[in-house]
């Protein structure tokens, strides 16, 4: 049996690939319970450092899994409690992603539409291949992308977002880094070195630093200017208290590499 | 007696004329009045799907209107009564289009200064001719754009915003563009027929869909990653729950267009 | 002695440059100090208009002072409560400049980081050499730019932020505009010209409306819409009352010039 959800940990950064191909790497019931599953065991797994999400085949991901979802309507019900159940399931798997410990790099080739959109969206980093297609495009099948919305207007601009929303339309790879849903663009061939590239610097980093950092990045987020100063002022005087922060200060005051163990 | 505001419709698209070219356009109390008229009446029209705003002659819009403002300084307070209830009018205009149902677009050329480049930031989307200038330059004679600013800085970075106030200095249409003020910029001669084309894309959607998702939009966006998830996941559950939703779903799985009445 | 924070006074305008080029400007306990104390001189100056922060020498500033830092750790507490109100101490300095009643231009060159680029973020505007690199870097000695962060990512979209602060990688004044950083970008032959050009046109605005407008613009930026607009409208028709508002509304009807004293 093929696995839906590959995982493969290659010194400190595990790779997620989605492995529905055949499907678009849709977000299905199977996929949504195997990143659910992987995020919790990353959540604790103090060996990895970056995770990295990617799909396999032509495309990132596609969204929800259509099929099943209309299959959904043969209960009682007419499906209405498996809608509430999944969107509260999806949402609660794209939360995980700001949750998690480790950054989160969203490798993006193909299309990313629709809750295939929202994932990258949801990701701390993200890097496509020129050529990606990105889009919110529920609307044109009568299916306004609600939820993909809450972390697409949190990383572009009001008025782009609402016009992907609204009509259903791609924006490519490079407009994409210019609004701020992607971070970088590289030629198709050259995309999971990019990756790779970006989650070894990331990875090179003292760990706690950056697990400390990131949760202070999210938690900071809504705050008036006073919290987040009381908040982070915090986190930095502690973060000085680390040995590895004393080691690390003292071998750039001396011009050497630090000696983090 | 010539009409201050022109609303033509097509199908089912209604644009919205500015009329008093003369006066560029301004924003006088009977404006302001027209603006609410019509925006109460779309509000309830059903058969308008979008709605289109632009200005006849040579400017999109300048602001408030400074001669109507000036000559209500001859009342026994001074205006300020008048001033006070003028500003909340206008307020009240202005946040009548995120709240109508329909997507409203900004159809811009020449200018668009003060409460006019407010408009374009108020509206939902907007289309910018090539050598359009933006400004909310009331600083320079000595008017700060107080109300103004709610609309540009909730659009554009801060840096950008607060530029554009402090020095009244204008921007032209591709940075517009690029700082997220409007979505996109096409020359003069191709402006009317990119918003109707723009307009025909939304309006070709479900109508119910497009609907609800703007007001989603606007709902979510102040909430924190929590609270936005629920209220747009019990949205996109019901939204699942449409006989018309139902069959764009198997439309696109069946590979065919959608049967909507 | 040398100062640590020169002040030159030229008209209206405000320059202080940090002096500590052998340290390329760090912000020492001394020169925070400084910064305080010149923020409180300013906000009680009534001549000055604009104010300018620039750095001597190579860079604008590299941040915190970490000689000093690390030799706090001598103390029996390893410097715990130093530490604590270093950061406090910081903070309450960045956030002095959004509350200073003048506009506050950063002229930055060389190199802005950690507190150094969290300065520029911190200031209203901010003009760049072409060159200049900005980062928030502590990440690559352990030390996580977690104060820095509140300032970054209330100026640029939230993945840039997020690269920026766990690669420790640099980005470029152009890549600076591009994403909100920094308003513009320069020749550094030219870099004080324009910025005090910039000042100068700032500078020749009515006093009262830039100091009233940029309370107001940090006022509303956190809030709904409608307590926005209260806000704002109340602010804009005290403005009209001004006697000065009167002229310049006055003068921009009779195309003259105002007459403000």
């Amino acid at each position: 049996m093929t696995q839906i959800l590959l995982r493969e940990d290659r010194g400190a950064v595990a790779t997620l690939t989605l492995n529905r191909p055949e499907a678009l790497n849709a977000l299905s019931d199977a996929m949504l319970a195997a990143l659910k599953e992987q995020f919790r065991a990353l959540a604790e797994d103090r060996t990895i450092r970056v995770v990295v999400i990617r799909g396999a085949g032509k495309a990132f991901c596609a969204g929800h899994d259509l099929r099943e979802m209309q299959a959904a309507r043969q209960s009682d019900d007419r499906g209405a409690a498996y809608f509430s159940d999944l969107f509260a399931r999806c949402a609660a798997v794209m939360q995980a992603i700001p949750a998690l410990p480790q950054p989160v790099i969203a490798e993006v080739h193909g299309i990313a539409t629709a809750a295939g959109c929202q994932l990258v969206a949801s990701c701390d980093m993200a890097v496509a291949a020129h050529g990606t297609r990105f889009g919110v495009n529920g609307v044109n099948i009568g299916l306004f992308c609600s939820t993909p919305m809450v972390a697409l207007t949190r990383a572009v601009p009001r008025k782009v977002a609402f016009e992907m929303l609204t009509t259903g339309e791609f924006i490519e790879a490079d407009r994409a880094r210019e609004v701020g849903l992607v971070n970088r663009t590289v030629p198709p061939e050259d995309l999971s070195a990019e990756v790779q590239k970006l989650a070894a610097v990331v990875a090179g980093k003292l760990t706690a630093a950056v697990r400390t950092g990131k949760r202070a990045f999210y938690d900071q987020a809504g705050m008036g200017l006073g919290a987040a100063y009381t908040l982070t002022g915090a986190v930095m005087a502690d973060n000085m208290m680390w040995r590895d922060t004393e080691e690390g200060v003292a071998a750039f005051l001396e011009k050497r590499a630090p000696d983090w163990a």
